[in-house]
This record gives structure tokens, C-alpha cells and sequence, in this order.
């Protein structure tokens, strides 16, 4: 869709400085390259060969639902396109504003509106750091359960908008299954509130539209979520075992003899490898403090630097000799629960070849469990670039999509993967690759590569194309293919909902 | 929407036998008749009265989903009106041919497709009878988890259209927890399959919008869900508490301490007196085996039957008397977690002032358990009616709601409740009422009185209008009061999927 409203831009300042206040409007060059890009690697590539993402026409800041609303209420009339945006941390360019428009920044829309301590759920606004929410609710003997590692650079509506899910999802859930009730600015401005009750069949249910939607269907604007009490007890244990293929039938049986572990991450070979040097070390060594947080992967990998040249060979060089997998596991809760579980996983465990490990693995990932999303920009400074590719797939597929994956990525980067949100039915396969090429061009051709070839795998052999991180732009295009004859009913779903297709244009194909 | 195919119905006729073979279509008026309606209690008052309902126009047996496809297209073609239907044992009208049209019957696709013993799926056909295929599946070991009392008399299909729970949901989930992926004809002859697998990020969940769905956006043809591990430990245990508020504290309790009880159900006093005689009997008495059941609620009803004509004062003399509240409890799986969630419960209940009844209240309940089905028609003949209205809400409103619905009921009829499916969050409440008229068209006003007078009151004090029996045409026009800013979001989905309004007119309001 073509939009043409240039020639009424001091026109719409001027309205939706009537709207949110002067202060509160921002049009300046450095405000919208700062808003233009999101953490997806390939635009930090392209800023890199001088390659500047296109811009919002204004960056808006409201401070309450019906101020949203009026700016969609201005941006309907006048075939604006807007750009809803939580705190810019997205890796799939969900919050690029393709054809210029409106960027709602919900961000001082981040209070607590209320916790219902008899019924367990928290009501808060969407823009609210996840960090922050965390953190005041622990205070009152609280938590969310929702941990993704972009905790302190995501807020509340950006995980539902994406269908985010946490690192202790195995245990709290999902971000679909904490939602109670949405309230959502809709295409034409008016407010939606779905009803905050335990459970209903009252028809389909309206939050799952929302949820996942990328800000194509409406803006999330505040959401009642379950609460649970902050874990009497937080147990750590962690597993090597001789092959993945061992650990990978671990974590299969643990799900299915229905253990929740808050956290569970079995890591292949590869991963096993960079991040704890292929030893089965169960102490820090006291020089390398970091050694086993992703830091330390990129740190590690920064040693093999001019091996990322010939990813064919390097990807094979390293599968040769790494053979191990580790594991760790933290169960948390009432402490009688947590004892057995813990009891039994080892059971599991051991059974399935696990050497045990003791408590430090786990420990240590527990420590730095959030470094990750600041350690992107160290590849990117060191000359090659990183990546995460997330998918997911029933038990019956596990080995064979990632073994598919792998080899497609194999010929174009560096890759490792872990095992981190497993269920009865499957599990999903979180893959890091590292890349690079001798010049910007090259590394760009190497990187639209590397989504090419795990992506096609990823179809061709029955996976879901994202397990957490939402399709964006990124994947827009994979997207129609996975979904057959959902496509069309997607497609009907935005026209009947948006009919003038204002809502962050281009997301999920749409 | 008025539709005008009268003057065709002979030429439709035979495409319809040239899609499904002449044997698989019917027209005969026995057989539109025992068509025409489902067990909605109205109904059968009605039909007493010498009113007949609506038929449809032809009852068609589909064998496979191409063939549904083909008697879709048919109908989107010619603007027939599609009633899609299980076994027809839903209570709201919800398979009602309020416009004539083709009534499609799904109990010949009945097969069990696939069964994944590493991924435990389940993929079985639509019209699969619910109890058919729990046997089959417990033949090789497995569970589906889902035990509405309708299990004897109602489908897969039937079940994911109206979001049915379980007598066992506190455990296994409700039927929207257990789906991974469905099958289903759009309104335009076209086939969905969403993608089976374990989660994903991929956009909204467009399972969500055919489960509750009731017929109106589609013919849900087949469903993957999942399986669990047969049970390799049941135990029961039964307490009596002095008041419905210790009760009801002592689960609220139970379910945020993440107890997972297959079966949880707390009497009201009016409902321990009647399936207990307000007595705090342990062992059944030798004479009257069916005491705990509904059939023996049924049954002990009758002696009061001349009461049901003064139901405010026989309302109020019963609840001056029955005080207690009888709680059963099941606890199934790993022996040795369902021994930790026994002791758990049963201090929590002893804590809240419970008095522990030993096994039998659950025992006797548990195998009766489906029995209910079956009882409505004595009823009928003694010459009063029963019905069931089920509700939600959160446990902050549980009270509030539970005591405005009563006294709502309680004017029109003999009012008792149970409160047998509980969350985190909230609970349901499940009123059984029993009225009488001296004429049928007296008891037709008790009834619409009993419903518009529950659920007003629901509405005014913020429950959801139904927990798992759906909304058909019993509820619809309270549907658009309860959605609020939801209801032209309905529409729009409809429209959009269902341009030519074919698709069980009227159900949902839509």
C-alpha cells in the first residue's frame, strides 16, 4: 500500500501535539534513526556499510489509552501507518516503520494499575519494563514467572504483541498462558476489553487474536496476567551426557513424566563446547569468571575469528571433537515438590547416561542468565557478526529438524544450539550462529544466507519457523509458506480488522 | 438473513447424494424431527406442548473431509444454511435449524487417525463419540484426560466446538489446553489445517478462533491433541466443612498452592443436602445405593415436588437448615506426587476446618460420574423441569456472584450449586435448578424467568455468562451485553470468514 500524506505532515504535528502535548511529539533526525531500527543483526550490518533503515515520520509518547486511542482515531482518518513499540529490543524488525508513519512509543504507559492478592493477577499498563515489573513485584513477595533474557530492554505489551516466552516458561508458562484479559486499541480506535475471568466458553477467544498479532491488528495497551508467589525454594542441578541424542531423550522423559523444571537447557555439542570448552569442569576456574555465559561464547569465538572464513570446514573441525552435552535444571517452588522433582529428574537422568555435575553449572547460567542481549554488539565491533534462530517441533522431529537445520547453516556459519523450552509434545531448538565475510557486502550476503538456507530447512522438514522471537520482517516471507491455508484467513482477519491497512504495515506478511 | 432455497430443495437433493451416496442423505420428517432439536430443556418443555422446532431440510452423513468440503461448497454456492453436528447432546440449542438448511452429522468420520507414542498426540476424526474413543485409547494405555458427564453422548467435534471441559480438567485441562492443532472446513469449502506443533510465535493462533466457535466459522473436521499416560494411581478422599465459605477458602487454597487434583468438586448446603441428605454418612447406606448421585438428587426432588411451586419458600427453608458443604477430591498419576498432593490437601482442608470423610463420597461420586445425562428426561416425566447454568468468575467475585445468582434463581425455582472446575484465578459455579408451572406454558415462563433472571444477574456482578456448556441460541442475546467493545469484533470475523452467512445461523448471536 502506497501512503501519501507527506504534504499534510505540519498539519498532523499539530494534531497530535493537541493530543499528547508538545513534549511529548518528536520529529528531530537522531530521535527517528534512534527509533528507525530494532536489535534485528542484518539492519545493524546495514548501518555498518552506511545503509540507513527508513525512517518514522514522528515519534509519539502517550500516556494513557485514550490518548492511543485518538492517535489511531488521527492516523485512520489520514491513512497514517503506525508503528506500535515497546523498548526496541525485537530481532526480527517487527518495529521497522517500512512506510514511514507513526511510532507509539508506549513506554510512559508503565504503571501498575492493580494486584488482586486473593484472585493472584497483576494489571498493568503495556509499556512497563519487564525488569522493572519484576522487581516490584518481588518486593510484595511476587513474580510474573516470565524471564526472557531481554528482560531489562523489553516491556509487557512487546512480549505479547510477539508471543514472547521466558527462560522459566517449562514451569510458569508461556506469555499466552499468563494473559487473563487484554485491553487493545483497535484499528479504528475503539477499545477492546476482553473479560477477566478464569476461564469462559463464550466463543472464540478474542485475547489469542491479539496475542502474537506484531501490532498488525491493534496496539496492547494494558493486560491482566497471573501471579504466583515468589519461590519458597530454587534448586540447581546439572547433567553431562555422551551424546545429545542421550540428552535429548533426558528432557523428553522428564516433560513426559510431568516434571516442571523452571529451567531446563540441554546445549549440543557445540554449545557444550564454547561455553564450558568441551570439559566437565564443575568449578569456575578463577581467571575466567564469565566462561560460561554467552559473553564468554563470543569471547571464545573471537579466537577462532579467521576460521569463520571457511564455516564449512570450522562447523566440521568442531563437530568432530565435540561429543558431550551438557544440561542444567532448576526446579523452584514448595520446597517438598521441588525435592522430589529433583529427585526424580536425576532418576531420569543418570538413567539416560547423565553424569552428574553438581550444582555449579547451573549456578553460574543462573548468574549472567541475562547477559545475553548486551553481547551482541562485541561480534559486531570483533568484525563477524551473530544470530539466534528459534524453532520448535513435536519429539517425533526433534533430531532430524535440527540435524537438517544444522547442515543447511553449517555451509554458511558457525553454528550451536540448545534445547530450552521442551513440552509433552516436543521441544524447541534455539540456534546461535556466527558469520562473517571479508567485506559489509559479503557479510550481508552471508547472513541473508545463513536465514535462507535454515529457514527452507526448517519448512521443508515440519517445524514452527519461530519458537519465541515472532516473524517481524525477517520471516514475513517464510511465513506464507508455513502456513498454507492460513494464509488467507490471516490475510481476511487484518481486512476485516484494519481495513485500511494502517497497523505496522509489512509484519507477518500482512 | 432470510434464505430462499425452497424452490431447488429437489435439485439440491441430488447433489448432495451424488457428494455423499443417496444412503447418506435423509429427509424423511421421523427423522428431521429427531433431528430438530438437542437436549436444551426448553425444547422439550416446548415439544410437550405440542410446539415442534424448526427442521432443517436434510440430514447429511459426510464419510471423509473432502466430502464435507464438497457439501460446503455446495451450500456457499446456493446460500443454505450448515448446522454442524456431533450427537446432539448440548443445552443451549446450539445445533438448532432455526432456518432450515442442511443439517451435516459427523458421526460417520469417526476414525482414529494417528496415535504418536514419542510426541503422545492423538489424531482422531471429528464425529469420534467421546466415550469410544477414551476406551480405545485406555486399550493401549493412554488417556485423552478430557470426562464431560456428556462422554457417553457427545463428540471430539462437538467438544472443541463449545469449549468443553471435564469432570478431570484441574488436571488434564480444558479442551483448549489439550488441542495442538485442528482440521476445518471454512465457510467457502476450503481446508485449514493449522500446524501441529509444540508452540510457536508465529502470529495469532487461529485454533482460538474455532474453538467456541459453535459452528459458525467453519466444520472442525479433525483435531491433534494431546495424550497422557493412563493413570497408574487414583485416590479419593471426601471432607465436610460447617460453611460454604471454609470451603471454598480450603480450594482457593488448594489450587494456588499448584495442587493438581484430576477431581475437585465442593457441594453447596442446598446440593450436600440433597446428593447426602445433610447427613455426614460415610458408607453408603445398604438401601439406597444412588443416593450420592444426581439421579438420586433426582429422586429425593420428587418427595418435595409439590414444594417447586413456591420456590422462594421452599428455597429459603432448605437454606435455613443445610449448612455444610461436602468436598471430593481426586488425586491420579505418579503414585508418589499424588501421595504429596493427598497429605497437601488434606492439611489445607483440615486447616480450613474441613472434617475428612474418608474415600467413600468420592468413590460413590466417581462411579456415577456420568450418570446426570441421564436423568433430565425423569424429571420431565415427574412434571417439573431441571436445568444447569454454569458460570465463572475470579475468587474475589466468587461469593458475590454465587449469592446474587442464588437469590436471583431462588424466586423462580429450586436453586442448588456445585463449584467443580477451579483455577488459580477463579473458580465456576454450577447452579442446578428445578422448576414447575401448573400449565406448560406456566413452566415455559418458570424457565425463561429462571434464565433471565440468572443471567442478568450474572452480567450485573461480572461473571462470565458460561463456563463450558456454550452460548447456542439460549444465551446469544446476553452474549453482546457481556462482550461489551467485543461484539462488533465478532461480527467483523464473521463477515470476513463467512461472507454469505451460512454457517449455523444465529448461535453466538452471529
Amino acid at each position: 500500500m502506497n501512503f501519501k500524506f507527506q504534504s499534510i505532515i505540519p498539519e498532523l504535528k499539530k494534531q497530535i501535539a493537541k493530543i499528547v502535548g508538545e513534549e511529548n511529539v518528536a520529529q528531530s533526525q537522531s530521535q527517528l534513526l534512534s527509533y528507525a531500527r530494532d536489535l534485528w543483526p542484518k539492519l545493524t550490518i546495514e548501518l555498518q556499510a552506511g545503509k540507513l533503515p527508513v525512517f518514522p515520520h514522528f515519534i509519539v509518547w502517550p500516556k494513557q489509552t485514550e490518548e492511543v486511542q485518538e492517535l489511531v482515531k488521527l492516523a485512520h482518518r489520514n491513512l497514517i501507518p503506525i508503528i506500535p513499540l515497546g523498548a526496541g529490543s525485537g530481532v526480527c524488525g517487527g518495529t521497522v516503520a517500512i512506510s514511514g508513519g507513526m511510532t507509539i512509543d508506549l513506554k510512559k504507559m508503565d504503571r501498575i494499575r492493580e494486584i488482586d492478592r486473593k484472585s493472584l493477577l497483576l494489571s498493568a499498563e503495556a509499556g512497563v519494563l519487564g525488569e522493572v515489573l519484576e522487581r516490584k513485584l518481588n518486593q510484595e513477595g511476587w513474580t510474573l514467572g516470565h524471564f526472557p533474557s531481554s528482560i531489562y530492554c523489553s516491556t509487557l505489551g512487546g512480549w505479547l504483541a510477539t508471543r514472547s516466552a521466558g527462560q522459566a516458561s517449562s514451569k510458569y508458562g508461556k506469555i499466552e498462558d499468563m494473559v487473563v484479559s487484554l485491553e487493545v486499541v483497535l484499528p479504528n480506535g475503539e477499545l477492546l476489553k476482553t473479560r477477566t475471568v478464569p476461564r469462559s466458553s463464550t466463543g472464540p477467544s478474542l485475547n489469542h487474536i491479539f496475542l502474537g498479532s506484531e501490532g498488525t491488528l491493534g496496539i496492547i495497551t494494558s493486560a491482566t496476567l497471573r501471579l504466583w508467589e515468589y519461590p519458597k525454594k530454587r534448586a540447581f542441578q546439572g547433567f553431562m551426557f555422551p551424546t545429545l541424542g542421550q540428552g535429548l531423550n533426558a528432557i523428553r522423559l522428564m516433560m513426559q513424566a510431568e516434571l516442571k523444571p523452571s529451567v531446563l537447557r540441554l546445549y549440543d555439542p557445540v554449545d557444550t563446547f564454547f561455553s564450558s570448552q568441551g570439559t566437565l569442569e564443575e568449578k569456575p576456574k578463577p581467571k575466567k569468571p564469565g566462561l560460561s555465559s554467552k559473553r564468554g561464547v563470543v569471547k571464545n569465538i573471537r579466537k577462532y575469528l579467521p576460521y569463520l572464513y571457511h564455516p564449512s570446514l570450522f562447523n566440521r573441525a568442531i563437530q568432530g571433537f565435540a561429543r558431550h552435552s551438557k544440561l542444567i535444571l532448576i526446579f523452584e517452588g514448595e520446597p517438598e515438590i521441588v525435592e522430589l522433582e529433583q529427585k526424580q529428574a536425576k532418576e531420569i537422568c543418570l538413567k539416560s547416561g547423565g553424569l552428574d555435575l553438581g550444582e555449579w553449572p547451573a549456578k553460574n547460567w543462573f548468574k549472567h542468565r541475562y547477559r545475553v542481549s548486551y553481547t551482541m554488539s562485541n561480534a559486531f565491533d570483533l568484525g563477524f557478526f551473530v544470530d539466534t534462530i528459534e524453532v520448535a517441533t513435536l519429539w517425533d522431529n526433534l533430531e532430524n529438524l535440527y540435524y537438517a537445520m544444522q547442515s543447511a547453516i553449517s555451509k554458511q556459519a558457525l553454528v550451536m544450539a540448545h534445547f530450552s523450552h521442551a513440552y509433552l509434545q516436543g521441544c524447541s531448538i534455539y540456534f546461535s550462529i556466527a558469520g562473517t565475510g571479508k567485506t559489509l557486502e559479503e557479510k550481508l550476503l552471508c547472513y541473508d544466507k545463513v536465514w535462507k538456507s535454515a529457514l527452507d530447512a526448517c519448512i521443508k522438514e515440519g517445524g514452527a519457523l519461530s519458537h519465541h522471537h515472532g516473524i517481524g520482517l525477517l520471516k514475513a516471507k517464510w511465513l506464507e509458506l508455513e502456513q498454507g491455508g492460513a494464509s488467507p484467513l490471516l490475510k481476511a482477519l487484518k481486512s476485516a480488522l484494519d481495513p485500511n491497512q494502517i497497523m505496522n504495515p509489512g509484519k507477518l506478511g500482512i
